[in-house]
């Protein structure tokens, strides 16, 4: 049994995403006041698998659900890029408009389908009342904003939207885009090439994560869980490591933090395995999963349609004992989530909805 | 036996660095030209242990080099951060300055000392001068540059620069410094406290180890080293696994590689330990140790006389092979750099240099 959390809906002439601009903003979109800036490195064979499309709900459930046994798919869609929109009012405008359509278009389609709800951060104050206006959607369950950001996710400048996170009982979800459309993508330069800026990504995600434990998000939220899209899995070693290393000699500098960081991490923190390192030997990611505690931590996912897909019968490294493809296959996004065995194999005594 | 590839000399009144400014430049330095932007983030405790002092190297000799029997230790001075400064003329005076005060104060005062040479990398074609004035030194063993950049380093802007290095037999080293001086030190935002650009500190060494490698560095240098230092060890798995991921289904838009990525890593890149990883269980950094080729890829560091100190007789995981102990230790290093063992307990069997 799967739970696959990251699926990319994309809008088509039969479901256009347009028809959800809220009226107010119909004009200021007609006038190209939706402009964002965008990041300059694209894959140059596009995203998508040649043979892959997600634009409509029943042949996405043929093609990836019912093929895989995927009992409920995470849809994570661009909208998660809104804010960057260079108009503050726009952009938390085309949130709700990404939100209308995915319930209308996906989630009333199928069942499995649940939604990411988008918002515009750089409008936190907008972005809390839209997470509270669609967010007791029972097909919603989490806030998904993009990796390139004013600030790091840290910030203070967030919190109204963590305490509707708190308050809705959604986690907040980071996922790549954009990142180098307002500074670099590293934090040195830009990379002249895909591949480069692609390897990077992994950086942002390392850098958000830090902010937001060392900043004291998960003091400030004890309720709050974060979870990291496709930002790859290995990292979360060295970074929990190094973080635990420096908390012992600089502790008194941070003295809202109660407990060594890791465990903060372990806590409230999820990352999505898609797309999964793949060493020579994989007993090295093995060792690494056992260090980032997989158990509890990793939530698969297949990025389809997306051209780097993970095969959910290939995905995990050769070896994993069955107990833990278990937890990250279904069970560790289940807890996440609030999600129920699905009732033809229900078992009582597993987790159910709360 | 060790060598200890990263101690850090500061001048005193007794060794003033200003008195080898060149004297076309004592002008401008007067006058306050040799101003740099600085990170915004500083250790509120100082950046030296208090028990420990790097002014005087017949001391340092006695507190780090004799008590710990280190036949080697290479000396990273300030100098590594003039690249920063301002005016571009007077960083490359200053460079030159650093270069002889290394020599006349340290190199000159005890055998075991071995230099890096500082360098403007903003005037890469001055840069290239510099290492090919002061490479032939046989106590300077490679040369520096700080983390905070113009450009990540696989950017042709500094070709000139591994030109000269390949030339003279000397690797190209990188070690922290003022990150965050020019844009912010994360892909997003400047952390907003000093344990969290701490922590941030390895996201620059991915970024250039990436840029350097996918930019296609070692195939245009095939005998360039490159030298990572205080970057931490641990983040080098992941970041090699994705690379060579990526590069499976990417490698015809980077047609200069030849190899798989990690094969350039292993052959010419070497990192030195501190501050190195401690997980809980040390297995796990063992797991890494292997998955990244220490025996071959890790130089012993002590960062003397640095708050985060690694003690030469501690700083290894338990249950480190005795081998592996000996090739991180020494012998890795003594390759890097052509280094003899010290005469008093040499073999005739062992490396030589070359």
């Amino acid at each position: 049994m799967i739970i696959d959390c990251d699926i990319h809906p994309y809008p088509s002439p039969e479901r256009p995403v347009e028809r959800y601009i809220p009226p107010e903003f119909r004009e200021a979109v007609r006038l190209g006041m939706d402009v964002a800036p965008g990041s300059g490195h694209a894959n140059p064979f596009g995203v998508n698998r040649r043979d892959a499309s997600c634009i409509d709900p029943k042949q996405t459930a043929v093609d990836l659900l019912d093929k895989y046994d995927i009992a409920y798919g995470v849809l994570v869609p661009g909208g998660m890029n809104v804010s960057l929109t260079r108009s503050i009012d726009v952009g938390s405008g085309l949130a709700r408009m990404w939100n209308d359509w995915t319930i209308e278009a996906w989630l009333n389609a199928d069942p499995r389908y649940l939604g990411s709800i988008c918002i515009n951060a750089n409008d936190p104050a907008n972005a809390a009342k839209e997470i509270r206006r669609v967010g007791s959607h029972p097909q919603m369950v989490q806030t998904v904003v993009c990796g390139e950001a004013e600030h790091l996710y840290g910030h203070r400048y967030y919190h109204p939207i963590f305490e509707a996170c708190e308050e809705m009982g959604l986690p907040f979800a980071i996922h790549p885009g954009r990142e180098g459309a307002y500074d670099s993508p590293t934090p040195i330069g830009r990379p002249s090439n895909y591949i480069e800026w692609h390897c990077a990504l992994p950086l942002t995600f390392q850098a958000h994560l830090i902010s937001l434990v060392l900043e004291g998000a998960f003091e400030k939220f004890p309720k709050l869980k974060v979870v990291l899209i496709e930002g790859g899995v290995a990292w979360l070693a060295h970074t929990i490591w190094r973080m635990d290393k420096n908390f012992k000699a600089l502790r008194s500098t941070v003295p809202w933090l109660k407990r060594l960081p890791s465990e903060y991490v372990f806590d409230h923190v999820r990352l999505s395995t898609q797309p999964l390192e793949e060493p020579e030997d994989s007993d090295h990611l093995l060792a690494v999963f056992d260090a980032i505690r997989a158990d509890r931590t990793l939530c698969f996912a297949t990025d389809f349609p997306h051209w780097d897909f993970d095969d959910p019968t290939r995905a995990l490294p050769r070896g994993t004992p069955e107990p833990l493809r278990k937890r990250i296959m279904f069970e560790n996004a289940a807890e996440l989530y609030g999600l129920p065995v699905p009732s033809a194999v229900a078992d009582p005594e597993t987790t159910t909805r709360v």
